[in-house]
């Protein structure tokens, strides 16, 4: 589903994790991330949400931060993916964290849409950054880290 | 540092952590958050950098997300800021993760011009979501959590 999302996302070939990589993250101890499934009642896998503790300094508390959030296209428009954001939520609400975050494509209007039906509020002013790759290699080598 | 900065960001009354909660995510075990802090020749602290792991389902890793960079005033234009940039670049690549990620203000166009000079990408076509407060409690509510 990893990679089912990634190809909706137009971004297939970013994928590098293979099935062995999510595993080991999955079942790490402690775990390096969490999933929740959304299961048909024939047995069938609908989608999933998979998840991580992030933290906020302004809150001083973890909060979750959603990762993947992945519906199947043959259960889509069934409520599936607000099921799996309600189990999220609950979670947040049962452990005293104040947020649940994720991202979106700015393309992704019927994601968007949805998001803002269920009280999301787009952080517009928010931009994210990364350095990776080369850029990464190339600023780390500039210091020899102590910390 | 985290009210001065939140200051600077225009946002100090959503600072809502203290410093004991600070002390007790720092020093859980496992942390729930890192720290470095730049220390000038005088013991002086010149700036900080608050950091968490988070974790991408395309790489299958852990990654560095630098959830607050702050510089004090009297230290600016000093290079603390890519010093303490440089060591976060080098535990990814000495732990052979493939990203540094942190957000920013999209009025703050002194740190994207800095954030461009040393190779980080702004990745415009991500828009941060986000549920909180009321909107979280009734998304939760909504469900019992078995997960």
């Amino acid at each position: 589903m990893v990679r089912e999302l990634a190809d909706y996302e137009r971004a297939l070939t970013e994928v590098v994790a293979t099935e062995e990589h999510l595993r080991r993250t999955l079942f790490a101890e402690p775990p390096a991330v969490f999933g929740h499934v959304a299961e048909a009642a024939d047995g069938r896998l609908a989608g999933m949400a998979v998840w991580f503790l992030n933290y906020s300094t302004w809150l001083g508390t973890h909060n979750v931060y959603l990762e993947d959030l992945y519906v199947r296209p043959d259960f889509r428009g069934a409520g599936v993916g607000g099921q799996l954001l309600r189990t999220l939520a609950a979670i947040c609400v049962d452990r005293g964290y104040d947020r649940l975050e994720w991202w979106v494509l700015d393309w992704n209007e019927s994601a968007r849409a949805f998001y803002a039906s269920i009280g999301a509020q787009a952080l517009t002013e928010w931009i994210p950054y990364r350095v990776t790759g080369a850029a990464l290699r190339r600023l780390a080598g500039e210091v020899v880290t102590s910390g």
